[in-house]
């Protein structure tokens, strides 16, 4: 079969995204994994399926697939902006604000007028047990055995588990020989993606993040998320914050508990392609 | 401006080949970079530029630069199987037997009836300072001290440098520890390409190359050429042998001292398209 795709990306974290209202999306395994081949197929951290909705209220259902393994995944904040961009691209809609099914519900997306979008990410959660993290009680810092040294940690779930520390300066942190000693310790049962933040001041922060079976990425959009939200509660930052990695920048916003949060980015079209699957 | 691109490989070697028949090929590096990038771009291990020839006898000239660096390079086996199949998909040649220009002048293409294509990879050499490598004399076997070893290699220059060693199990060898001393090597002056070749049978090898700049590749065409150049010039090899690499298999001709070694293997379109640089 023949299989038009586009290729796109938000701050280097890249996607195939596929329409399923022009053509058929009844991919295998096998087909998902050769478009996520960058040697032998397209490459990319992840396929995107635009799809018609099941639910009455969305506007579009979409689903992500890890293009290493295959296996469907849940929100992305990358990929949801590159799905509004897409959406918008191609006519498929003229709102600026899309309700989309995914996987883990229902989430509305903001196309604004500087062709940036804005992406609802869900109130951040703390109760260790929602982490899941192993600890007594929900404070805003926890300490945290690494190797032979107590690191300070904030704990918070945004739909995937994040432990954030301060650093005095990003591009001297050890997030190589750290990263993966919090990404499998045992406190974090099911592991945890581990941010590295530095506080340039109240209303910006540089950041980097070793993630959960990946290593260090150019950019993490929960992440960013995470440390946000971390900073805010230890109250070095303020509601709008605006995060520097190294695959471009992020605006985050966030009122505070039980506020979703909100992640402002690019989203940038790179090529259009036609493959035999 | 929209350039339109064809997106190949060859054992698992990348190449976004560019046809400058149909449209105007005068790119710059930071273009280069952009369509050798695997997460901003199209991404490649190289480009491939297809041309009318200068010289009156070529059919085609083409050119290859690097997708890491942007920087023009010689000849590539793979490269060379991906630019026939290339030609003769897109109609711009009915022939067989194609001529091409390169930056190392002209070389002889042949494409298979079954659809495979044979590069005369051109003579092999072997006298120290043509490889280059520092020893007194052209023997089939030199001792090298790599580590607190003395390892017994074969250097063969293919227009690039390689140093071959038997191993017994290739899924045993020490490339990723091996391999960089070899490659900077002192007695290698401008560094080296070091192959780990298991012997199966006078027929038949398996190899694995740590690619000087590089490190360990899917599949190295003047690696295997090499290897198996130095497999019959140690006798353990007949005129005609198979290599298996993981990036798939490639069938070597070489008749001996001042005959060229022909190199066949498949070449595979992967997907059309269109980017706007």
């Amino acid at each position: 079969m023949k299989l038009r795709f586009t290729k796109m990306q938000g701050l280097g974290n890249d996607f195939v995204v596929l329409d399923g209202f022009s053509q058929s999306l009844s991919l295998d395994r096998q087909q998902l994994l050769k478009l996520g081949d960058r040697h032998f197929g397209v490459g990319c951290d992840q396929i995107l399926l635009v799809e018609q909705p099941h639910h009455p209220d969305a506007d579009f259902r979409y689903r992500i697939f890890n293009g290493g393994d295959g296996g469907e995944v849940e929100h992305c904040g990358n990929g949801a902006r590159c799905f509004v961009r897409f959406v918008r691209e191609r006519g498929l809609t003229g709102k600026r604000s899309i309700k989309v099914e995914t996987a883990k519900g229902l989430i509305t997306l903001e196309m604004g007028e500087n062709g940036l979008v804005t992406v609802d990410m869900g109130a951040p959660r703390f109760a260790p047990a929602e982490i899941p993290f192993v600890a007594d009680a929900d404070t805003v810092i926890h300490s945290l055995q690494v190797g032979d040294r107590q690191v300070e940690i904030g704990v918070v779930s945004m739909g995937n588990p994040h432990a954030v520390q301060l650093v005095a300066d990003i591009d001297q942190a050890a997030v190589a020989q750290d990263g993966p000693l919090i990404e499998g310790h045992g406190r974090f049962p099911q592991r945890v993606n581990a941010g590295f933040m530095q506080v340039l001041n109240r209303g910006e922060i540089r950041l980097r993040v070793y993630e959960r079976g990946a290593g260090e990425t150019l950019a993490c959009g929960t992440g960013a998320c995470a440390a946000v939200v971390s900073g805010i509660r230890r109250q070095l930052l303020d509601h709008s914050v605006k995060v520097h990695t190294h695959g471009g920048e992020l605006a985050i916003r966030w009122q505070g508990e039980g506020h979703p949060v909100w992640m402002t980015g690019p989203a940038v079209t790179v090529f259009e392609g036609e493959i035999e699957l």
